[in-house]
């Protein structure tokens, strides 16, 4: 196992001392350094909770930060938080408006989400959540509700954080997330495995001239497995999925989040991006905001995934929006 | 070869092409994609140009935008850029005050960069030219020429871009570049090889428990090959040989570069953070800047690099200065 590591059961408390140490806007509730959050509330501003398994740095807890989320229940690599965590993280970050979940469509986030909220009631806390399930892979149209949160949720957090920020009630940034959510999705595909540090060993394996289509983010298997192409026919298979279900009109605007899964040089997500570029252009849709990098990874696994948000006259202000966490900076000039 | 590419011959011009589509902030010049400049050079600046080969995203170009650099010669992968594109990317960003070169040491990079300075004087360009040599790694105290430049060129950068910003003189920005130079220090480890396009395999070998300390980021052999040892023991090492060039007091400050160098998560750049923050508290050493991400990459390799600047009155305000380039930005706030 090439890891840095001291103890692999001390990787997830490590990490969260070294991030505490570099960026003093952020810190943790209740005294557990899993219950991240921002240090500088908004008073009277509706807050966004985010929450899930370690191992996908910036995400989770990368987003949490101005103009974005404001607390972030920090998991065991690849385990949900737990619901008394994310509990804290509620209770800190309502500053009297209420608190918005926003999280991945995964089993035990949803549960522990959910005895959250339940809890947070008793302590006459508003709540809503909406779940992010962006990954086209994960089933067929009509079961949306199967399929998995992944990079896209970026998007999520993005809209639902500028709305947030603009001071909207809980209701109306719940129902900037929800269309969000409606309008964006993720194709990946992945050339090798993460190791988790506590079990030591890949977690799949994967031939040398192999690529794994729609492949999850926790080596969740895909849609099929094939030699790897060159390039472009990788990025033309994944994008007829996404066209198949965003229907564009020519002088549609979208945004674009290439995202490297840990491994993929970020070279080679230019490249991947050029031929996404000209796809686009042959739809005369244009990218009006595009990010390149490694925003949802799953450690060293090698791959990538395009998400694609359709934007409109309403999203695209607040996809616009400057942002500022320790993780993620976007000036709007 | 797993690696999402079209020819390999391809490589560096479709990223390339990829970049110029995702960031309209840039351009290039003498129709020539290899002659990377800013699209909005500032009348009346010192302009500063930096070049090198390829496979190091986001160095070299990434560094060009607001407040840092003007100008970068692209070279192929791990190969100098020609001093024929050198030269017009320096008449291009010269603005009337006069350009600074500022790259990394090495022999075909010092040799292209000398005839584009030579060529540019004849044009009625002043030039002046500061060599990057952080890695110390790369010989003894006594011997800074033989060293190599690594990922602690950032912090050149940075501050000869405030300068430049702050409409200094050309011998003053190139004073500040090499006080910054004199104050940087870099230390590097690798635990796998890169794999160069138009090659296809691995540049090394190294064994599956084994790790390189001071290797270069083209895979220049390092001071010390040994079994991986846990991370906290491997900041230790690493900072040895740092402190032993940097003379703290108790109260200096120092910004830091944690570098991943391509296939390490940044989990574990945190991990190894955490460490680094645990010796400056022992000295009394204040980190006053602290950047933690791929800034100086080998594409796909696994490692990473430790880069410190020890900072004084006249260099702080300069890294403090906020920056905003396509590959990377930073607030003051």
């Amino acid at each position: 196992m090439k890891k840095f590591l001291n103890n692999p059961e001390d990787f997830v408390d490590e990490m969260l001392e070294g991030i505490y140490r570099a960026h003093p806007e952020v810190t943790y509730a209740n005294d557990d350094k899993r219950c991240y959050v921002t240090a500088n509330p908004v008073p009277g501003k509706v807050g966004i909770v985010t929450g899930g398994g370690s191992g996908h740095l910036p995400t989770f807890l990368g987003f949490v930060g101005k103009n974005m989320l404001d607390g972030c229940g920090v998991g065991g690599v690849f385990q949900s938080p737990s619901s008394d965590q994310l509990l804290e993280v509620t209770k800190y970050v309502d500053q009297g408006a209420g608190v918005l979940h926003l999280y991945g469509n995964y089993t035990g986030d949803i549960m522990n989400f959910d005895m959250a909220s339940e809890l947070a009631e008793l302590d006459d806390i508003e709540t809503a959540a909406v779940v992010g399930n962006d990954d086209v892979a994960s089933s067929v149209v009509g079961e949306e509700h199967k399929r998995r949160g992944v990079a896209g949720i970026f998007f999520l957090y993005k809209a639902a954080g500028a709305a947030a920020a603009a001071m909207k009630p809980l209701a109306e940034v719940k129902r900037i997330a929800e269309k969000a959510k409606e309008r964006t999705r993720t194709m990946g595909v992945a050339l090798s495995a993460c190791i988790v540090p506590e079990i030591g060993k890949a977690s799949f394996q994967i031939g040398e001239d192999e690529m794994e289509i729609g492949m999850g983010i926790h080596g969740e298997p895909g849609i099929s497995r094939k030699k790897l192409a060159p390039a472009d026919a990788v990025v033309d298979e994944m994008m007829d999925r996404i066209f198949a279900e965003q229907n564009y009109a020519k002088g549609d605007e979208v945004a674009v989040l290439m995202n490297g899964l840990g491994g993929t040089p970020l070279e080679e997500l230019y490249i991947l991006y050029r031929r996404l570029g000209q796809l686009m252009d042959e739809k005369g849709v244009k990218i009006r905001h595009v990010w390149l990098g490694e925003f949802a990874t799953s450690m060293e696994m090698a791959g990538f995934s395009i998400s694609v948000l359709h934007l409109d006259d309403e999203l695209e202000p607040l996809i616009a929006a400057e942002t500022n966490t320790p993780f993620f900076k976007h000036f709007s000039n």
